[in-house]
């Protein structure tokens, strides 16, 4: 997506309205419905997606006037940012908002990141762009290591930055990893998303990614907007994707958000999910396979056990035997295992693990 | 600290402990007491820090003899780490420890960050050392651009990292930013920590740091040790550091923690605080000078009035007539205000307002 092109979307949108206004119509807005009712999980595609209902605001209607007022400030507001060529947070916005609209607009209603982020989910899915192209920065957190250069035009310069020469730290992916950059030379086997932070830090110090040949990425947790569309980067170079998290509820969570998006995020829809990542472990059946794991599970959580659970209800997950089996398992024993568990025995035997896995191809879809 | 140094002071530990039982007699082990009670401002240096007041543990004591067996535990694993030249998190020390003390070790003494971290504070404070040279690696999350080169000498290679030449990212601070890590070549007038990632990024955009010779960080909120000591190692190269957060309890508390430390980390001393450090902003004051600010400051939290009364009991605070006067009008108030603020009326304002703080020696001790 174009500057140029995101510049169009917007002014087309007031277009419309100010058409409407001269027909002397009520301006409205049409977008697709982001509830519940309207989310479905697309087999044929692999991840969840809105369905085809969509909802029609009017400005003049008591109950919609104001988000529909706001809605149209924030489609003024990012177009001036978009001209200006700056880039701000959604906070950053809001302050513009409370500074032009003055007063009176409501701090609540901007105040909890859930409400805001509604204002600009509602532009992103009207219009088929990311808030990113609306020059929007989101929080960011996720490192790689790994044989790729990343052009980086910023700010007026072009910064090339060469991942397997980052050291400790790792290059940062940023908020942003669509408009002005690219990724080239990526040398890779594959792309190895660990959950943990520490995790990564160990491999990174035993150059995994350079003696295996692979793309080192860790989310730190929940993969930000950034980490999840340079993933989906990355698989569009045809690179498989490997994901390695902790064998509890969060790990689950982190895998099939990456995987297929989640509830709340079915409104990105396919650039910010992969469907062709594999689930790579820790697992159940690591721990009969690894004999040293016995004595390392920890006691399941409730929470590990109602997720397991309901993860069991979703048909995208029921219809792999192989998930059942382990969902079942943490149900029936109670137990589960960290990734960090894996140097309990050896700290270099994280490597060996992920070796072992790829080669005997031992991963879950 | 070399690591030669550290192990030696491992190894003294264990010798000190092996003639004592030689004697017959109990092993003990003494440290510094970590309890409020023995916590002290003080003020000729500017930091908190502890006092003269120790303890003895003795291995011969029921109460003791558990704990007392984990710290000898850890500090050999931590030799061992030293020996491999190998790193490793927490979490991977106490994997390493159940699996070689067996499923007797109680995962929750483990479980709990807090629990887990006493164990490592006790090692720390006992041998005058930090967990980095140890081989412990710890959470990270900061972010550095500037005139300024990395030497990382890092699992055999030594990486020269240029903070110019960063983009959008920007060099992210590791954990451990002392053993086989340089500064060189550093050129700034100043150090600006700004709390909040969203403002870093406005600031990286602008290039705030090349147009005012800076060195921009963000902690991303409450300083990481790693954060922490880079700034105490620029701060040793005479270079003055600022610090600009919001105008709440959030951003009081990360600038006094970066200042004097904090009561939880007074055991870190020197090696962790910045008594040089200044404070830019956001003040209440600055609502009155710069005028767009009156409309876009917000409700104070029932929190921030509660820690602006606190702020106000401790001496080294109240010793500041200026704090006192920024604190009493929180609480007169009930008004505080955030950073991205600034952006309200122009996003490059943000740039503008330290400029002019600096310049007009406008800062807060």
């Amino acid at each position: 997506m174009g500057e140029k092109e995101t510049i169009e979307k917007l002014e087309g949108l007031g277009r419309k309205m100010v058409g409407q206004v001269k027909e002397k119509k009520s301006p409205t807005f049409e977008t697709p419905l982001r509830s519940r009712g309207n989310i479905e999980y697309d087999n044929a595609v692999g991840f969840l997606r809105l369905g085809d209902k969509r909802e029609e605001r009017r400005f003049l209607n008591v109950a919609q006037a104001r988000t529909f007022m706001q809605t149209v400030a924030v489609a003024n507001k990012t177009k001036k940012f978009l001209i200006e060529d700056l880039h701000t947070s959604i906070r950053g916005l809001y302050y513009q908002l409370k500074f032009s609209l003055g007063e009176n607009l409501d701090e609540s209603l901007f105040e909890e990141q859930t409400e805001s982020n509604a204002l600009i989910e509602d532009l992103e899915v009207a219009m088929g762009i990311k808030r990113e192209d609306l020059h929007l920065t989101t929080d960011r957190k996720g490192v790689v290591a790994g044989n790729m250069i990343v052009k980086d035009n910023f700010a007026g310069e072009e910064i090339t930055i060469n991942c397997a020469k980052q050291g400790r730290s790792g290059w940062m992916i940023p908020s942003d990893v669509d408009n002005g950059m690219e990724f080239v030379d990526v040398k890779a086997d594959y792309v190895l998303v660990v959950e943990k932070d520490a995790l990564w830090q160990r491999l990174n110090e035993d150059k995994f990614w350079k003696k295996d040949n692979c793309i080192l990425i860790t989310p730190k947790g929940q993969a930000s907007r950034g980490t999840r569309r340079l993933i989906r980067r990355l698989a569009d170079k045809g690179i498989p994707v490997y994901v390695f998290t902790d064998c509890d509820a969060w790990g689950w969570y982190i895998y099939w958000t990456i995987k297929t998006g989640s509830m709340n995020l079915a409104y990105l829809g396919r650039d910010f999910s992969i469907p062709e990542a594999r689930f790579l472990g820790v697992t159940m059946a690591d721990i009969e396979k690894f004999g040293f794991l016995k004595k390392l599970t920890i006691k399941a959580k409730p929470i590990d056990i109602k997720r397991a659970e309901e993860m069991m209800s979703y048909p995208w997950i029921s219809a792999h035997p192989e998930w059942v089996k382990e969902l079942k398992k943490v149900v029936k024993e109670k137990r589960k295992i960290e990734q960090d568990a894996l140097q309990g025995k050896k700290l270099t035997f994280v490597g060996e693990y992920i070796r072992k896995k790829i080669n005997n191809k031992e991963w879950l879809p």
